[in-house]
């Protein structure tokens, strides 16, 4: 039994927060989505964050305090020719490498879930400093801690290896559904 | 070009809260599909309701202040056997049919969509009065109104003629699964 190097699940992480949150990846994913739903390509939406509402205003109209959670998936689902797609986005700033930690427990658990069952599951990683995105469909992920199971962080050279770079076009949208096409025909 | 009788969207419903939002059937539904998920049978998840953040703490840490927003798509998605599953949850008090204005407009052409991309989409239909549940397919719901475009309500008899109802169990949970597996066998 691996235990794997993710981040551990909190049930109520206090320190999600918007600047944290790389919105620069989330803008780009948005765009993306927005210009397959445009052109009738794929549906594939952002799941809103969950919250804990602590209090609402007396006529239940409005929020008075409530607390971010943490989601039980991913961030992103949806439909692309008759498959199930599901993904989340991360964002790193090392040059060299890519930090395990950054992934959550049970959103490995989760997309490991979604490919038993017959759907595509991944992370596209963007490398802040180097300007790069990546994609590593779930079980490639799953390899790589497996071959590597002391290792804390996934090489920039893995990345290269299983070449699934996206390039970001000028409209800041990342053609992410190219390479999922590869594993499709 | 049919003027469908659904409720138009709205930008910002601030009449959305807890008490109209149907608790009973969001509990049954949540059930059914933790159940579903413990015995790795499906992969389907209730999406968060979106919010607008109005203020957040000094912190970053918790809202202050939050609208409920409509979403643009529906409550519940997710896989089953390899196909992606996309459904909405609706209650009517009414003994004899279901009103239209009940669905709203965004949530039909989604569910239209998804079917168009090759997905499953439904709705579950929750007759309180009656105690009753069942399912019509979104191209069901669609064939009524193309055949009966001046009605503003589907009959009792329409879904008892489409012949999908589902079972309450004891344990408070209704296996929704087994009306897809009719179609997708």
């Amino acid at each position: 039994m691996i235990n794997y190097p993710f981040q551990k699940n909190d049930k109520l992480n206090k320190n999600i927060n918007y600047k944290n949150k790389g919105m620069f990846l989330e803008e780009v994913i948005n765009n993306t989505n927005e210009y397959y739903k445009d052109r009738n390509i794929a549906l594939i939406y952002k799941k809103p964050t969950p919250i804990q509402i602590v209090k609402l205003s007396y006529d239940k109209k409005y929020i008075e305090k409530a607390f971010f959670k943490e989601k039980s998936t991913t961030d992103y689902n949806g439909i692309y020719k008759g498959k199930y797609i599901d993904f989340e986005a991360k964002e790193c700033t090392s040059k060299t490498s890519f930090p395990l930690k950054n992934i959550k427990e049970y959103q490995f658990k989760h997309l490991l879930k979604v490919d038993e069952f017959g759907g595509i599951g991944f992370i596209i990683f963007y490398f802040s400093k180097l300007d790069k995105f990546y994609i590593l469909f779930i079980q490639e992920i799953k390899e790589y801690i497996d071959l590597n199971p002391t290792k804390s962080s996934i090489p920039l050279d893995y990345f290269l290896k299983k070449n699934h770079e996206i390039i970001l076009n000028l409209n800041f949208s990342i053609d992410y559904l190219k390479e999922i096409d590869k594993i499709i025909h």
